[in-house]
């Protein structure tokens, strides 16, 4: 059983209440409290898993783990309120870790306005763990889930893609802003982070809403990394492959996708035209014209091998 | 540095907005959203370190990661609302321990209407990591913090305490019910869960609201597993300082206390009149009539060493 079906299948063993909403796959949970929703997300990181604490150092990894969370609530269209942070920490030396990936966390935190407020900290025989759990609260437009896009929907992504493994994959930046930037354009049908890689998140866009999806090979934006890659597969495989580039994939109405193309709202990470939602499930590349099949590489999740 | 003080640094380098109240070393965070606060608690467990897995086994460890969290909310007198499960699973069987994980948590998030909602499942080549985020309401009462104990207010407590290890920190039940049962008829001043022991709990809260507790010797309630205790200590000492009982601790106007010790409205579960805050700081032992000096013995957090 994999990580989402694992997730699927607590959530079919679960009776939820009314006041809670749940996108089967969303990056976030809904709780409806009052009518005023909240969101919840939270990310687990282990040492040897999702980084190596010697070679990529405290800071790195605490500015990482919180990116994480803030870039699933982006993910929902929404804005970060407060942080918790859980640390396993290896006994020796741990007092100085913490405070390390505290202070890896804090410019995060401060810049988003989601200041850490609790959390539980222990020491022990194991490697560090760091687990964070952030709350939000939906954007002007409501939560974004994953299941929105129709057929004939753009798609389109913001930043460059490819390559994050020389370094974005812990330096890159939450799209909070520009999600919030976004909104003031349009409404996305639906909404994810590239955490996966690009195929394999449109492919969970697509299977969610019900439809298939054609990207544009010439139009993917291709990062310096992706080209910088230096292995059997081009940029343009990398751009579609590469997992953690934390960037957007959104789909909007054709209208609402032209008037953002015409705007380019947001001005130094950029926003590209990248393909179409089609009514036929599946995946396609489309080059010259012509649409080949294309798999939802990327990132495979460690539990699906489980 | 020790993990409250840890916690207390990572607070005082992090400012506030006002929709956030934290009581420093309360168990829940409280977030103001639309007048309307939420609790949130976080409590990490790790094996080898809150639980050995090959002996306990998946059930019993799953059931008191949720338990722990629940009984945070309980301390601070509000009910659960969702629960989000974060796991790093040892590669070997883990799907079959992921599931037998939730099913040890499932019967006490479907009593107490917790429903797991959300979470980070993940594989690695490290030990068992349990780390659970519990949300919450307040009671009727709003947010009852440790810091509002007064001189002159009595202490009670839920239950019986003392020998938690022959047992009952695995099988104990969040006293949920009883706190709300409390609140029906008083306001606590204070309120704690007894994790860490009755004498270091109770320097807790004596710490947080500037005062003294004296605890009445011939007035602990000795649970059947203190009396079984087979070691060089009696089960006095063990009530004392004996962790993971999850028993409340409250704080109580002297009328509320007679007024909760005649009512008994905490059936099978029996609440018990043991101290009274005094206003000179210090934590005391009574025993015919005379006061001894009381150290706040109990669970010293590994972190402290660290």
């Amino acid at each position: 059983m994999g990580e989402f079906e694992f997730i699927r299948w607590v959530r079919n063993q679960t009776s939820l209440p009314p006041r809670i909403a749940v996108g089967i796959g969303d990056d976030c949970a809904v709780l409806e409290a009052a009518g005023r929703p909240t969101l919840v997300t939270t990310d687990m990181l282990l040492d040897g898993s999702h980084f190596h604490l010697a070679e990529a150092g405290p800071f790195r990894v605490g500015r990482k783990a919180l990116a994480v969370n803030l870039s699933d609530i982006a993910a929902m269209g929404g804005r970060a309120t407060a942080t918790f942070v859980s640390l396993g920490l290896p006994r020796r030396g741990a007092g100085r870790l913490a405070e390390d990936l505290f202070f890896g966390m804090k410019p995060l935190a401060d810049v988003f306005d989601a200041p850490i407020v609790g959390g539980d900290t222990n020491t022990w025989d194991g490697p560090l763990v760091v687990s964070i759990t952030v709350l939000g609260e939906p954007g002007p437009r409501g939560p974004i889930h994953r299941s929105g896009a129709r057929p004939g929907d753009w798609l389109m992504v913001t930043g460059s893609l490819g390559g994050s493994i020389l370094g974005k994959h812990f330096d890159f930046t939450p799209r909070l802003r520009e999600v919030a930037t976004l909104q003031e354009f349009v409404t996305p049908h639906a909404l994810i982070d590239i955490s996966d890689g690009l195929a394999a998140d449109l492919g969970h866009i697509a299977e969610e809403s019900g439809c298939g999806g054609v990207l544009f090979a010439d139009r993917i934006p291709l990062s310096d990394a992706a080209n910088q890659m230096d292995d059997d597969r081009t940029p343009l495989e990398h751009a579609l492959a590469d997992g953690e580039d934390f960037e957007l994939l959104l789909a909007v109405d054709p209208r609402d996708g032209k008037r953002l193309l015409e705007a380019q709202p947001l001005e130094n990470v950029g926003l590209s035209w990248v393909g179409v939602c089609v009514a036929e499930p599946g995946l396609w590349l489309e080059h010259d014209g012509r649409r080949t099949p294309l798999a939802p590489l990327g990132y495979k999740h460690p539990f699906e091998d489980a």
